[in-house]
This record gives C-alpha cells, sequence and structure tokens, in this order.
C-alpha cells in the first residue's frame, strides 16, 4: 500500500527531449476506469504490474501496485474495453524525477509531464519547458484518456 | 493465468455438515462487478488475493489470481462499494473438492455447493445432499450477491 502524490503538467516546448535519460514503451489497459477504484493492468519495457488507485483527495491518491507475468497482463490488456499507448520519458531536475508521457495512437499530440512528491507541500524548481499545470483536470486523467481519447477532445 | 471451470449448486439438506473437512472466514469485495472484467479483492482466513476474471463462456472463464498483504486487501475492501462475508467449508469426496460457501449478513440463509473441473466434460458423483444446479444462473455470481444480496430477492 502507498500513497501517490503527483503533479501534473504540459508542456510548452521541446526542450526537455535534450535531457532525457531514458524512455520506455508502456501499454495499459483498464480493468476499471471509475476513479474512485481505478484498476490497471501495465506493461511497462519488461515488466507488467497490475495497479489499483483510490480517489483523488487533492493531489494524493491510495495507490496499490503488484508486479505479474508480462504473459498475464497480455490477456488481461484484452480483458480491458481500450489499451492506452504511450512512450515515458525520464528527465532528471535537481535530484527530482520528471516522467514525460508522450501518447500515441487516438492521443498522439498530448504530451504530459508527471513530478511525484514525497509531500503534498514539497517545492520544486519548474523547468523552463513546463506549461500548465493540469494535475486537477479529470480529462488527462489516464483512465479517461482510454475512454475519451484526446484526439476526440473538441477544441472550441 | 489460468481457466477456471467450475460447477454451482444449491443444498437440499444439511447432512455435508458432518462432511466439513475445515471451513475459513472469508470477506471479499468487488473492484469492478462486471462480470467481462471482475475484480476481487479476498481475504481468506490469514491470506489475501487480487483475483481477475474475464466473461464466462459456458461454465469456463479465465482467471488471473494474485497473492497480496492482508494490509493491503483490509484497504482495497474500503474502495469496494460491498463487502460480502461468508464461511468456507470443504468437503471432499471422491477425489474432489467441495467448496460450500455458507453466506452471512444480508446474504444469509445462501449456501452454495461449488466443484472445481480439471475438463469441461469431467464426470463427478453427485452427493446426497446436492440440489439444483445454478451454474448459469447470474445471480448467483459472488460479485451480483454484492449489489444485490440474497434476503433482497423477490420470492415471487
Amino acid at each position: 500500500m502507498g500513497q501517490e502524490i503527483e503533479r501534473k503538467f504540459l508542456l510548452q516546448s521541446e526542450d526537455w527531449r535534450g535531457e532525457i535519460k531514458r524512455s520506455q514503451a508502456i501499454a495499459q489497459g483498464y480493468l476499471n476506469e471509475d476513479p474512485a477504484r481505478t484498476v490497471r493492468a501495465r506493461i511497462k519495457g519488461d515488466a507488467a504490474f497490475i495497479t489499483i488507485k483510490g480517489k483523488n483527495e487533492g493531489i494524493t491518491r491510495a495507490e496499490f501496485e503488484y508486479a505479474i507475468p508480462v504473459e498475464d497482463a497480455r490477456a488481461l490488456l484484452k480483458l480491458c474495453p481500450n489499451v492506452l499507448d504511450k512512450t515515458r520519458h525520464e528527465v532528471h531536475r535537481d535530484g527530482f524525477i520528471w516522467e514525460i508521457d508522450e501518447f500515441h495512437g487516438d492521443n498522439a499530440g498530448l504530451i504530459v509531464a508527471e513530478i511525484e512528491l514525497p509531500a503534498v507541500d514539497t517545492s520544486f524548481a519548474k523547468p523552463d519547458w513546463l506549461g500548465e499545470e493540469v494535475s486537477g483536470d479529470p480529462r488527462y486523467y489516464n483512465s479517461a484518456l482510454s475512454t475519451l481519447p484526446f484526439s476526440r477532445w473538441s477544441r472550441s
């Protein structure tokens, strides 16, 4: 069991690409998209996980993650109504790891940077490529992107 | 990953109680009740599990089960809309294990016997305490009993 404290931002330039430490392919699907009890199956590089998340309370969320065989994850993704593909890039800055998710498929064009914090009030320097904060916006939940992908958002 | 081949019956007498090998308390809740991708958290005696099941195909169903810390399971049950309590009694007969679930709480009065089979066409002797088969009846799914418990079924 854990607690996840995360902040999420859009990107305002491509300058972060010069700082990439590593990149991994991620395929994930939702066995439940309900934000009160999200259940995610994920293949990340050559590892796989089941992750359960509780309701967001501000930027905090209960999180439970279990490693599972990749073969199981492949079968579980087939049970999911939608599968989301992205590349996760890691950028290290001032002792923090920024995870920058570049989405593919129906979410192509969307890039989101996340930072995980040890406490809700932890301060961190904002890199100059960082854009608008979207931590509280449910449209950017990965579970939401799997049902209503970025390409289908109305831009009105 | 596995495949579950199971048949489910009501009981027509209490005679099975004389054959009980062991009994364990089970508390379980559903992180997803959708039969196409059921996600269950379960505490069984002093162990705990996450179990994911796919859609029923006849009496066969894909099943994935992972052991998790009991402490995690307790927290996960709090994320579930309903928690189902039952006692599982084991009865051994002709090389088969009958799991007889005696439900409590809102499902009190309901007792169901299940047998897991190695193949769909495996034959087995029916003990004389065995009643009507309910394998195909979705009302008896544990996921369904957690939302519409036995005490609220109409007896018309």
